[in-house]
């Protein structure tokens, strides 16, 4: 018997899986994410709920083939995580000290975006493509380039991070990363809010939005569904910048396809729709346009991959 | 013997080389580019010259190991090319065609900025780097991604094809491909002139530009570099978007290096420092920043990318 696992490490919970060596997930579980120590919690309690489901499963600690694990933040060439704000990691070697806390050789660790990605790109809406760009639209604005069963990884461990490139140079207000106009700003959740609100503020047209208290991105693409215009608007911005990073990676990468994952991508279709005129509009040059799909692994897309990354032939 | 060709078919000319096997560059010529019958005469052309290139040298047909071509337009994964305007080619197979001409299975194909962006890193400015991404400035602007010496070729023939991604959703004026805004308005020799011309018309402000006739990119750079403030405005708008589109370079592919090659890379360190700058605000997640160099092979970039394309381990 041959034990398999992929790990997505978040910033609040830590998602495992079990897996069989041909991709069947046979159980999946979580861990809540213990910070301090430079992430020695994390990386401690992933070693022992693996040794002890392997044992749980009738297993025993040798049988375990290989350890794949998603992480949030850039992980450059040589493994080394500089700076893993969410997980509390500095100069950390987090496949290494993995590695040897199960005294397995196979440990391999990937940005959590690209591990997604690979994920989407093997079992979910990108199977059948060679390659795909995935689009997270959570919190933030997340991304991950797989081509050929291969994640795209970076130089610098950047590779993918679409969220922090810059959309609006006139933008005001400022983005988690310090600079203005970026892609997050308008097409995660938070953003698609932060528009809305901004217009709610800016006129007092009528809207469905007005009466909603804690508004979230659901409510706006809900409203822009039933034709408010106010929250159409909203969604139409989020749409076209969206689909103007779609023709960027377009003329950089020319993916088979692009995948949208990420909560806000529950809108389905209505969210494509948003962004199939614009893109098509933005790669004149490119005469057969790249397949347009959702995501459909939901946040099981990170143990997928993760698991993928010690699973490749 | 062995007999290795390089050959970068342009709009009016065709460059050749021969070479060693371990890449020493033996000779080189050219040919007139003879456009007609979707791109018969020049095939034809280039193998009768390859073949009587190597007889001269003391071989024979049977020496000939590899070709390599680069070639103006998308090329497809299956090697077609469904569209070459400057060629004359429609839905042709060029690699094929010539491999057929020659009785030589070894022949390979790709887009020539992809292929120039092969040899740099091969050979040229990003000699030394895992992985970079060639601009080059010429009269449009092309892109090429190359990493562990191959080429990122996409689904669709366009990977690398920077100079028509948008820049300025608020451009009036047309580009070559019928979209407004793209790079190539902006960063090309004939985008830099544009630019410089609308300046001049839009004020009265003196400038050495004035009394030129036939105003060309080096005029620009020129007096840009002299203090000029007129010049070195237009030269700044260049130098912005080129950073900008760099900042998405690094955040979807992630090169250790930029290079920057073509005709308006002759202004050389001038020309970087317009960029370094915008390029690093923009990139605010990138704790170490890629590398810019100038091209240094000129126009052997092509021949000797395009060898590269039959030396390959």
């Amino acid at each position: 018997m041959s034990f398999y696992y992929g790990v997505d490490i978040g910033g609040t919970t830590v998602k495992l899986g079990r897996f069989r060596e041909d991709g069947t997930l046979l159980e999946k579980w979580e861990l809540p994410t213990r910070l301090g120590e430079n992430g020695k919690y994390i990386l401690d309690d992933i070693a022992a709920s693996i040794l002890s489901k392997t044992v749980e499963a009738g297993g025993s600690p040798s049988q375990i083939q290989g350890v794949g694990m998603g992480i949030p933040g850039p992980i450059l060439p040589d493994g080394c995580m500089e700076v893993g704000v969410n997980v509390g990691m500095r100069h950390a070697y987090p496949a290494r000290e993995l590695s040897e806390r199960l005294g397995l050789p196979l440990v391999r660790c990937e940005n959590d975006a690209n591990v997604a990605a690979l994920g989407e790109a093997w079992k979910g809406g990108g199977a059948g493509f060679s390659s795909i760009f995935l689009f997270t639209l959570g919190t933030g604005v997340g991304g991950g380039a797989v081509r050929d069963g291969r994640i795209l990884s970076g130089s610098h461990g950047i590779a993918g991070e679409i969220g922090h490139t810059t959309v609006n140079l006139t933008e005001t207000e400022a983005c988690n990363c310090g600079n203005r106009g970026c892609l997050e700003q308008y097409a995660s959740a938070t953003g698609l809010v932060r528009v809305a609100q901004r217009a709610l503020a800016a006129s007092q047209a009528p809207s469905l939005l007005r009466d909603i208290k804690n508004l979230t991105a659901k409510d706006v693409m809900d409203a822009a569904k039933e034709g408010d215009s106010l929250a159409g608007e909203a969604a139409a911005v989020m749409g076209r910048y969206l689909a103007w990073a779609m023709s960027w990676v377009s003329h950089i990468l020319d993916p088979e396809a692009f995948v949208i994952g990420g909560g806000v991508s529950a809108a389905g279709e209505f969210l494509l729709g948003l962004m199939r005129e614009e893109y098509e509009k933005r790669t004149p040059m490119l005469s057969r346009k790249a397949e347009l799909r959702l995501a459909t692994l939901g946040n099981e897309a990170g143990i997928y991959g993760a698991v993928r990354l010690v699973l490749e032939p």
